[in-house]
């Protein structure tokens, strides 16, 4: 059976399909029985409350739709992302038409009963959420906080070829920045070995109580702003009065047409042109022009419009339970819709209205893509121990970056279409020189060497964007689509993506409680270029916040790996490359340093988390004086050489240090389930002894954490907002986080040691004057910290 | 006399002005002695570790100087934001040519010496930041993090009609999210009643290591890009090869043109139109397409090209105190600028050449609108108690956001062009009423009444566009010359600009350091629909954290305030209005909330930071048995439910009820010098009884706070990152932050309770499977809960 697509019949049924839609969709904002009205309606149809969002509704219903369409007519392998994913009801609505829903969800049936239960349970306590959430089919996206819809189109189909994200962006949200930035997508997307996206402004006129800016420009002026970031914009527009059928032929003709040139750009690429020297295409894109609030209500009781207007935005009638005086409102405004042409007497919908969605997979519901990726593989990962860091304890110095690099090649190399990574223009400056040689940056636009390096149409990195949000987004959208990756960033300006990496962080959780859902690989979140060195810039550059923020995130989702030298960190990659449903922070230095830890012992840190030093400890077999922790780089660094000072100098003093690698380790098990105990928590921290952490965040954090241990003789040495341009060990300094601070901290927090360490205490201070006014003549720290090497430890 | 700014000759000092800025920016880079080269150059006068950035330099000094020259020739208001303000060196080097820098360092004199000092401190541990840091005369703009530039920009101009802000934008900068959304900002600058902003994108075709997305774009994709925006974008262009006096020439008259262009639109509207009744101009732009590290070093020692490539971003070459070999790279780049022509035998800049900047406050780095403001004022104030809300306690409902907004309303009428508030499309939402009523928001585009409300071509309310970015933005622009304003969101979204209030923070902290700096007003952020209530929307929606992201700044600029009630919220804005130099944070609900504190108590409350209730206690004169304290709006409606339980229950049970306010009173005078001391705080919470604490935000902090304390009987109920889309005091119950979960939580800590209480732990129990049950057929809360109210306590 041949179907035609662009018959009137089709489009018939394409309106029928729509008005389905929409029915179910007001359904689910108001009614928690009686679904088909087959009774004349009453309070306890109604919910008590009705929440939810109706002005984007229609519109998007209707793309919907006109998508499953060309899905059909073309045999695409397309997905939906629902930019303004307050619009929940879409994605419900569409899902139960298309059989999906009740797969996922039996007892939401395809009949009345289960119509009435999809109603009732909409936005609903113990029932689904009001947005495009984890638990709705065929979404990877939920667009509460608004902004990332085309950036997780782009990330979700890079390496997809075969794949187009049909990306249905607010006209509200293309106001927002990381929105803004995100349609310079179109200049890293390879047309030959990715797929495409293909954006679609719902260009509703308006956000919750204002006007959009976009809505208001011209045709010409949006077609300028479009074509001049590369795309290639065609308008659909209707109005209130628009007749329907028109709307529908005309959309279904722009879409072919659409698609057309989508295949065109990559028939052609793939044909005649080679990935690493193709041409930057201009990508087609729709702007669809609709009242919000399309064909529902038109006026509100004071007479106001509600259809085209701001209105629409939410819950635009006062019908409830409570108050059902208007209740004619709500019951024509369902009738509109002419149910008794969509659902047969039990409440199924109709079998040809069904045939309008595409058939298993290509349901857009359903699509693979959305649901853990479309062949996910578990990441191939090269044998970290090739790659060990031989040293001299203490004395060689390597860049921990430039060593991961080189592991980072290999795994890009073994995961050819599986693994990216992302960065906004820092990659080499954090020192992923390897990775950047042989891998490359994907970038579509001219490449002029030599006055650029390392770009290539095709490459595994994509850092050529100056944008947080986008690196982060892309990444989102690929690891969402069950793929690897990582973000290196500017410790600071990872800050940038709080909020996204929240949002993320809301998603994993929500998601891993759906039966239904399968695992997504970790993101991985690099922060180098840390507080504790930055040369060529200042105190705006210096933020280690990164690591509170996720701490307050549910503890099942956040791990925090601070890395003290290039095997840890080698370690750490091992470890946590591997996982799923995490967000990693990864937390490392970039500039040369003592190397300090052999693959063993980094391998037990990071499998234990965090490890007493047995050579670096003076304790054994006897209670300790004093107990020093590290996490971090130059925290681990500089306790070290606390430590090798005070054995200088009062070699009976006995000391015990402690590195720790994974952080949130060290939390109580009744804040997070992987928490030490607190008899092993007890058995290194001791209950009672001083114990001197160095650490490199904000000392919040640690106090934080102690305050549910036994032991509170604690005394942080964290960043302490302190900053500048300076010196790297100034920085420390600065910051209290210096050895001599440290070992300072030890002779007054040890009883025995207050009082006869006078003359030390005086010696160390001596010393930070003299560091103080020697950077400030020289501009370079001094000889004997520069120098500065272990010697090991006088037991 | 009078001075032909067009003829050879002037274009001849504009065109040594610009080369004596390029001596001295890049003699900021390398040297610390000998800065004329008057003797040969040895290692000595070489800094030990040349830090900064080259690439951005020439470009902008060459920009500054045009500037200069129409400042001189159209008598203008203008003043410099440093976009890429990474390249430190121009302010600071324009500044001292201008004679500005040494008369706010005196040390720092006009001739050798003087000019010695100016290269050593440049990013020099003491020194001066490598960035247009606080310290940079001229700066309100540090640009350390990119992005924010133009918003900072249009802020700046907002109620300045006669400043123009002139603003170079990186071309890297251009690809942030925020910069792309902020050319938005041409749809809200009022021609009238505003200033203006020129952008001037700095397209040196690189950032870091990249090429950039612009620069690779043809001149007519840009027009296209720019002209789609509103904007009417002019090119200047200068090759490696162009000869100065061309591009020079070119650019005067381009900047002619354009300067021209903006007195045209605002003569026009002014005297054409009327400040609500004014078309939207295209204000023009510049583009300036110039080779990065113009006029610097050709090529590296590898022979790759540096000028007109990313390698010129930071420091070009290798010359150091330790690596003096290619000594000759630097020596005859620094000749090349013929210093011989620009400095006498002094070392002071020739008078013909300082001729070229403006005079007295028209010079950009003293303009006063970049100190302090043109005009500034404190803000006058109604007196908050004609505000007051009389009601009968816990039992009357009122609205907080809709009582303060009375009072918002009226201080934007008593401070017309010094006041504003800024928001992402919330004001309405976030129940700003009657400041929308009477204030109206300022926005540029067509305006379809009665399709739009409350949009005026002039307006107090900013909020028309979907952008916390921009919000935060513009209104640091506000504050940073001198007015004052607020910025209102939902809780949860304002997270995407944590990094930018970091940012802010940095800026204060600094610019507090300047003997010379004035003060800025507040920055008053307003968080409300907030994590315990979110009717339409669900888990995204729910992150009270900036609590935590704010705390771990430097103490000394932020305050955190959680008024419970419309009372104390309006007290609240009554002090924290009046400050300076401070981030305030509001946390508040805009919901129908039981009010409780008179104005009387309220101001109390904010000026203790915290108070012992009286009538919620019932302890007086004897040692409590239990202290509860709350923090926030539910917290305290659900601490004092919870009491009141107890107390019907437990007559005798002794109870203490402490409301706090100004959360970071609570903390250690050892972390903050406002802390309460230890005496005050043990009076309150004792040294050893079970303490309750209701928290609106993440418990870490209360913790985190509590480590310094005596007490550490805690047991803190905040948001624990349980959430869905709920009932309201279903929020509370998924966090046991509910009165049910917080009466057992008393029953259990009290150990003369623990045991005879346990059949009322049952109780709560029941009563939170009956909530859980009902809400779930119901959609609503309990009756009991929602018509609690307060009856008092028997005593
Ligand atoms: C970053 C962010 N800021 C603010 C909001 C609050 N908000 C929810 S919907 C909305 C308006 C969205 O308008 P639009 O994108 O046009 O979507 P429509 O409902 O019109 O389809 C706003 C501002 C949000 N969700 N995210
Ligand atoms: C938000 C943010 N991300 C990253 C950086 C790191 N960074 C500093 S300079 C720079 C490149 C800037 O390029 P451009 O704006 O073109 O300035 P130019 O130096 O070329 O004038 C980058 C990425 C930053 N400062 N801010
Ligand atoms: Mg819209
Ligand atoms: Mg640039």
């Amino acid at each position: 059976m041949t179907v035609d697509y662009d018959s009137k019949e089709y489009l018939e049924l394409v309106d029928k399909y729509w008005r389905a839609a929409n029915y179910l969709s007001v359904g689910q904002l108001f009614l928690r029985d009686n679904p088909l009205l087959k009774k004349p309606l009453e309070a306890k149809d109604v919910k008590v409350k009705p929440i939810g969002h109706w002005g984007t509704i229609v519109s998007q219903n209707l793309i919907y739709a006109e998508l499953n369409r060309v899905i059909n007519k073309y045999d695409l392998n397309m997905f939906y992302i629902e930019g303004s994913g307050h619009g929940g009801q879409v994605m419900v609505s569409n899902s139960y038409l298309d059989g999906s829903y009740s797969d996922i969800y039996p007892n939401i049936s395809q009949d009345e009963k289960g119509m009435a239960k999809l109603f009732k349970q909409f936005s609903f306590p113990g029932g689904v959420a009001s947005h495009a959430a984890p638990e709705t089919p065929g979404s990877i996206h939920e667009g509460g906080e608004l902004g990332y819809s085309l950036s997780h189109g782009t990330g979700a189909i890079l390496d997809n070829p075969d794949v187009i994200a049909a990306v249905e962006i607010g006209d509200g949200e293309s106001e927002t920045g990381p929105l803004a930035a995100s349609w310079f997508s179109d200049k890293f997307i390879n047309p030959i070995t990715d797929g495409a996206v293909l954006p679609i402004i719902n260009m509703n006129g308006f956000k919750i109580s204002n006007p959009t800016i976009l809505s208001r420009m011209s045709d010409e002026d949006l077609t300028s702003y479009f074509k001049g970031m590369g795309w290639d914009p065609y308008f659909v527009e209707a109005t209130a009065d628009t007749d329907h059928a028109k709307v529908e032929a005309e959309f279904a003709k722009t879409l072919d047409h659409v698609i057309e040139e989508i295949k065109s750009i990559q028939k052609n690429a793939r044909e005649n042109e080679t990935p690493d020297n193709v041409k930057l295409p201009n990508w087609p894109m729709i702007i669809f022009r609709s009242p919000k609030g399309w064909t529902g209500p038109k006026k509100d009781l004071d007479g106001n419009p509600i259809e085209g207007s701001f209105r629409a935005h939410q819950v635009p009638i006062p019908v409830a339970a409570g108050s059902m005086e208007h209740k004619d409102l709500l019951i024509n405004w369902l009738k509109s819709y002419k149910p008794e042409e969509l659902f047969d007497e039990n409440g199924t919908v109709k079998p040809e209205i069904r045939e309008v969605a595409p058939k298993g997979d290509q349901r857009m519901s359903v699509n693979p893509i959305t649901n853990g990726g479309i062949k996910p593989e578990p990441l191939k990962l090269p044998n970290v121990r090739d790659f060990e860091v031989k040293f001299d304890r203490g004395v060689t110095q390597k860049q921990d970056m430039i060593e991961w690099s080189n592991w980072l090649e290999k795994v890009a190399e073994l995961n050819p279409t599986s693994f990216r990574g992302f960065g906004p223009d820092e990659t080499k400056s954090n020192r992923l020189y390897s990775l950047l040689d042989d891998s490359k940056r994907q970038w579509m636009e001219d490449i002029h060497e030599p006055f650029d390096e390392d770009l290539s149409n095709h490459g595994r990195v994509i850092d050529s964007q100056l944008s947080e949000h986008q690196a982060e987004g892309w990444l989102e959208g690929y690891v969402l689509t069950g793929r690897h990756g990582f973000f290196a960033t500017y410790e600071s300006f990872g800050r940038v993506v709080d909020s996204m990496l929240t949002q993320h962080m809301k998603w994993l959780r929500k998601a891993s409680e759906q039966y239904w859902r399968k695992q997504y690989p970790s993101l991985n979140f690099v922060d180098t270029s840390t507080v504790f060195q930055q040369d060529h810039n200042g105190y705006t550059h210096q933020d280690p916040g990164m690591l509170t923020h996720l701490a307050e995130k549910k503890p099942e989702f956040i791990r925090e790996y601070l890395p003290a030298d290039a095997n840890t960190l080698l370690a750490v990659g091992d470890v946590a490359f591997r996982t799923y449903e995490k967000i990693n922070l990864i937390v490392t230095s970039k500039h040369p340093r003592r190397q300090w830890y052999t693959m063993d012992e980094a391998q037990n840190l990071v499998k234990n988390g965090l490890g007493y030093i047995d050579w670096a400890s003076t304790d054994q077999g006897q209670e300790p004086d004093v107990v020093f922790a590290a996490a971090g780089s130059e925290p681990n660094l500089e306790a070290l050489a606390a430590i090798s000072i005070l054995n200088k100098e009062f070699p009976e003093m006995k000391i015990r240090y402690i590195n720790v690698v994974d952080l949130l380790k060290l939390r109580s098990p009744k804040v997070d389930p992987r928490g030490l105990s607190d008899e092993d928590f007890d058995n290194l921290f001791t209950t009672d002894k001083p114990v001197i952490f160095a650490f490199h965040g904000f000392e919040g954090l640690i106090k934080d954490i102690f305050f549910d241990r036994h032991n509170h003789n604690l005394h942080v040495h964290g960043y302490r907002e302190n900053g500048d341009i300076t010196t790297p060990f100034d920085m420390r300094v600065l910051n209290q986080l210096d050895r001599f601070n440290l070992a300072k901290e030890a002779v007054q927090d040890i009883p025995a040691y207050t009082i006869k360490g006078g003359y030390f205490i005086q010696r160390m201070n001596d010393t930070i004057d003299k560091h103080n006014a020697y950077i400030r003549q020289e501009g370079t720290d001094l000889p004997e910290v520069v120098d500065w090497k272990w010697e090991g430890l006088k037991k």
